[in-house]
């Protein structure tokens, strides 16, 4: 530390506060001590502090799929995290099957990993008897898990759902219909029950259209347009997730179909797309950090009670929020 | 393997030729072994077949940045064949830096991995010290490295950028752009190198415009615009990878030009922007999935020399290698 110190010409402690994320360092000094400890390979000694009989250095996350967005942002972010206190990250995917992930839960514990970071499958208890009986600090990530209360990051999904319906509402779509993921998932689940709750909560019509998923852009394609045509037709959707956002954005072109829509999860083209889609985002890097941060504390001999983190979203106003131009003159009629 | 087998009614050799991936299994039987097997949660024992004293059943990728969606779907691939013979994977970031990349390796060999894929930061010599000295078996994926031969696993690039400027030329493009990623980065040299060459071949005009990176959309958009303002103009692009084609995309926007594009390596929106965008896809999980059996094929005592995989790629034919019609009236000028 001492050596990164002399070389970005700063004091000892700012540098601590630099690598411990502390505030009261300028931007511009920041940047130099961090580009000092990239090119002179500092590694903050966490390692060293937590180190002692049985540690491996390793932690491990375990998600649905490693190659979705979403998944792979939180994977960047815990790598990172993980990566500058000195540990190593064992990947490992569930593919979303709760026997496949008891199975790879087993091989880490086996493997004596320190702590795991884990978007659980399907709905499980947190008293999973291998997890528990050897005392891995976990943190749950993305959903929680039923029973006694462990750690947890989630995203604040009902807030999420309520911005995407009041801008919706608020651009003059009155219904709304809402097409989630698979209901197995809590995510999808909650998602729903926030959309039905802030419906009642705005006096919206109460005959709105719900489809869960798996949803195909084949499966898609004629229930939207289904539903453009009803009497009172749905003018606007909002999609559960980032694969369901896609999967209705390809049935949409497809059909033909002219809808408001807000997708969950913000994705790299979506301001490209004519129009552009409007999206609740939900912040995966911040959610990885807070999960690392939760267990590194852990592993340092936090005993507090366990805590349940609900990080905010945020509504990224685009385009596709707005009333078609060709709904706008139906919607004069009676 | 025989409990696989009784489940989905095919004989023993049935199953282990689709573990195994060799032919001669119709689709659907093969979809029937592989649900059977992911109910039952078999798995592959090359674990058993291989382990020995000192052998950990792990292995690592390192890769330049996990949310890269080419990268994570690399991992995705690697982790999945890993997990399919009882290996874990431990993934890990050099961030385009070979310095930390050293610290990265080190770590992973003192941690005593059994094998690694890496995906080379900056250009290096194959005779990594302490990777040499450690027996450990290697892949080397998307970038070679320089000096003796290794186990590696690229892309066709010369194949890939040749079939994006003829395909351009077939629509009528002459004055074609090339916008690569950092030179530093061997794939954006290769990549320049097969476009220069291909112009020759094809009698092209000898004066284009090559940019290499990094590029931001700050730095793209005066570009692109200054390009599309010549006398004779530019008239198309061909960027080097998914990074220069999203910040393309944003600057073309931006500024409001039209010009022909085929971007290197196909992303999950591509024929939802407008117009639906032209690429040349790698694949990336075929990428890691060859990676891994070669990796385990000398974890298995294949002790052949070293071999260099050459995987195809494919143009993917949407709309944007067309000429915009705007240029087309100009091109009929003198």
């Amino acid at each position: 530390m001492a050596d990164v110190a002399a070389e970005a010409h700063v004091s000892v402690k700012t540098v601590s506060r630099v690598v411990n994320r502390e505030p009261g360092v300028r931007r511009d000094t920041e940047q130099r001590v961090r580009g000092v400890i990239d090119r002179i390979g500092f590694m903050r000694h966490d390692g060293a502090r937590i180190l002692r009989q049985g540690r491996t250095q390793t932690i491990a996350l375990v998600v649905e799929d490693l190659a979705n967005p979403f998944y792979s942002q939180i994977g960047a972010a815990v790598e990172r995290e993980a990566r500058i206190r000195q540990h190593q990250l064992i990947t490992a995917s569930a593919e979303g099957s709760p026997t496949r992930e008891r199975v790879v839960l087993e091989g880490l514990i086996n493997r004596r990993v320190d702590g795991l970071v884990v978007v659980p499958a399907g709905e499980r208890p947190a008293t999973d008897p291998t997890v528990s009986a050897s005392g891995t600090p976990i943190v749950y990530v993305d959903r929680p898990v039923r029973g006694e209360p462990c750690d947890t990051v989630i995203s604040d999904n009902p807030g999420g759902v309520r911005s995407a319906v009041e801008h919706l509402v608020a651009n003059g779509h009155r219904r709304i219909a809402f097409l989630g993921d698979d209901a197995e998932f809590w995510t999808a689940r909650q998602r729903r029950e926030a959309f039905v709750a802030i419906h009642d909560a705005l006096g919206l019509p109460g005959d709105t259209r719900i489809a869960m998923g798996p949803h195909t852009v084949e499966s898609l394609a004629p229930r939207l347009d289904a539903w453009s045509r009803e009497r009172t037709p749905i003018t606007a959707v909002i999609t559960g997730n980032n694969r369901v956002t896609l999967n209705a954005l390809h049935a949409m072109r497809q059909v033909g179909i002219e809808m408001g829509l807000v997708g969950y999860d913000d994705f790299e083209l979506a301001d490209l797309i004519e129009p552009a889609v409007t999206v609740v985002h939900q912040d995966p890097t911040s959610i990885g950090q807070k999960a690392v941060l939760q267990l590194f504390a852990r592993l340092l001999g936090d005993e507090s009670p366990a805590q349940t983190v609900v990080m905010p979203t945020r509504l990224i106003v685009r385009e596709s929020g707005r009333l078609p131009a060709s709904l706008r003159a139906r919607k004069a009629l009676p």
